[in-house]
């Protein structure tokens, strides 16, 4: 493997020194992109285009030719594990995912195997390879998979859900059930994170999309514990580098001490939370992923400037910090408005890191 | 007026000593109850039933005559002051509220009056007088109105909205306009909320729903400093009584300090905050009010009561508590669990209030 050329992002993982703040942006690779559109067209189905590597390499690399990014992410999705445990993921226009099968009781949970990542998504693994190649050492490659409470949310209910309601009351009533479901979603989730890092993923992200739908005690049960495990039965180091974790809780920011002791080198930070208050309460043990209000991508080029800047100075002086959204991008942005970000990143950080 | 049979909901708004934690319910009356379901359909739509005195006071009691709760809720909805403006609520089934008018410009907010809650919303007041009447005193009546903030998103939008890009794109790229249409609607709520306890209202609910959807600083500019200008219009006392103010930020867990020097004497809590944490960080300045998930009524009697304990146990000895759930009840509960609810706070709580 060739030497990276640009490695801003993986040394502010590690809270090393960096001549500017790095950037990139949840889902960089989507719809707000006209060649995306394009490609996606091309492919037929969304996951068509995830499970064709020549396509997802496509996308993944679009908005790297746009835009002076600092990090690429795998094109996938968070629901191929439970696709893979044999569920039948499949989308319905303007409804979101589905699966053919949910998972409800004792039988359900007992039927589902433990997926090898190598095995059984090899399609995504092929991708990685295809992305890896093909970036070329330019600039590092996230892998990712969605937290074991965050897939199992999709699994009981049989998709989307406003309150999930019936994968709360199966914590809540069979707590034993639910344990031995994220169990299997944990194992599931080492092994497809460790097949990612060895075809060629340099970090990875848990995604963790509705950790913070539960109560803190509720929290530390059924999600936290969970990326725990995970965090601790991933490979540590590939190509003589750390391969460092990032733990994104939407609306975690109440429990950032504790996903801070978790291990993960970093944490995501949505856009509720003051990243300055942020840095005051995990110390130096994480480095900080966030946090500018993906809705501000719909404002002007200088209220995107000013809040790019706000949030620089509230994070202030020296490393440990990975500029992005507190969200994905979402599809009716301007293009333009993700360069205006992007830039303003680069051109007003590097004062914070003169010293 | 008669005194208060029960008024422990009022004591515990002062952080006055009780005999047991006080407790209602967000949305008691509503769908999830088979005789709210009748009186609606009886009614015809939804604003039928808000507008005719007798029936809302009928919806408004049925929940008290279920169950021990502490306090009755006047049914309204928090979009009856933009209606009033003018723009025009509709309900599309299954789609939420609708505005045939939207509020985007200079025009729009210009064309907006500041309401009179008297001669505006006459029947709301109606209502309220009804409900206080037939209650009798038995338990408080709290009136309630949307913070402006949480209003002007469904004023911008025309409606609901996921991410509220119109109404942030507003306060982002205009902020002088949206301030004007924040100071608006605080006005039209100060006289809203005014009329209300002049009808017989004795506790005030500011329900800022989507206050939490914002960046710290935005929630300070946008939602926070409205509801404090809100608390400082409101009459102080009446009927030889301080009229206490809750206010209710969705998703605020991060901000209590600020929420807690609003100069509302109470806070309430959804459920992803430990209320024992929350108790430390505001001390005595506040009573919390809240805050089990609300999808724990689709757990069994017994969890439902264990999850009472938890919260009871860890917001401690002493008054200052008004228990709740941490968002509405659902249409889908089984009205026996909630009965399960309510009497496990009275029956577990007592110990609390011992010393």
């Amino acid at each position: 493997m060739s030497e990276l050329k640009n490695d801003r992002f993986l040394k502010a993982l590690m809270r090393e020194p960096v001549d500017c703040t790095p950037v990139w942006m949840m889902r960089q690779a989507g719809r707000y992109l006209p060649e995306y559109r394009a490609t996606r067209a091309k492919a037929g189905g969304f996951m068509d285009l995830c499970k064709n590597a020549e396509l997802a390499c496509e996308v993944t690399l679009q908005p790297l030719e746009r835009y002076p990014l600092d990090a690429a992410i795998l094109f996938s999705d968070i629901l191929t594990v439970p696709d893979a445990m044999g569920l039948g993921l499949y989308f319905e226009t303007g409804e979101g995912p589905r699966f053919r099968k949910t998972v409800r009781n004792q039988q359900d949970v007992d039927a589902l195997p433990v997926i090898d990542g190598d095995a059984d998504l090899g399609y995504v693994m092929n991708a990685v390879r295809t992305i890896r190649r093909e970036l070329n050492g330019s600039v590092p490659l996230i892998g990712f998979s969605g937290s074991p409470w965050t897939l199992a949310t999709y699994m009981v209910e049989g998709g989307s859900s406003k309150d999930f309601r019936h994968a709360k009351a199966m914590a809540f009533d069979k707590p034993e059930l639910m344990h031995q479901l994220l169990g299997k979603l944990a194992d599931s989730v080492i092994s497809y994170l460790n097949a990612q890092i060895n075809a060629g993923a340099q970090v990875v992200q848990i995604f963790d999309t509705w950790g913070g739908a539960l109560s803190e005690s509720a929290y530390q049960e059924f999600s936290l514990q969970y990326m725990q495990r995970i965090v601790k039965g991933l490979i540590k180091e590939r190509e003589g580098r750390t391969v460092p974790v990032i733990i994104f809780t939407k609306n975690g920011g109440l429990w950032l001490e504790s996903i801070a002791d978790s291990g993960a080198h970093a944490l995501g930070l949505d856009w509720t939370i003051d990243i300055g208050k942020a840095r005051q309460r995990v110390g130096n043990k994480v480095a900080l992923q966030g946090n500018m209000d993906p809705t501000m991508l719909y404002a002007s080029p200088k209220a995107i400037r000013n809040e790019v800047g706000r949030i620089l100075a509230s994070y202030g002086n020296g490393p440990g910090h990975i500029f992005n959204l507190g969200h994905g991008i979402t599809p009716e942005v301007d293009p333009a408005n993700a360069g205006v970000f992007i830039e303003s990143v680069h051109e007003l950080s590097a004062r914070y890191h003169s010293g």
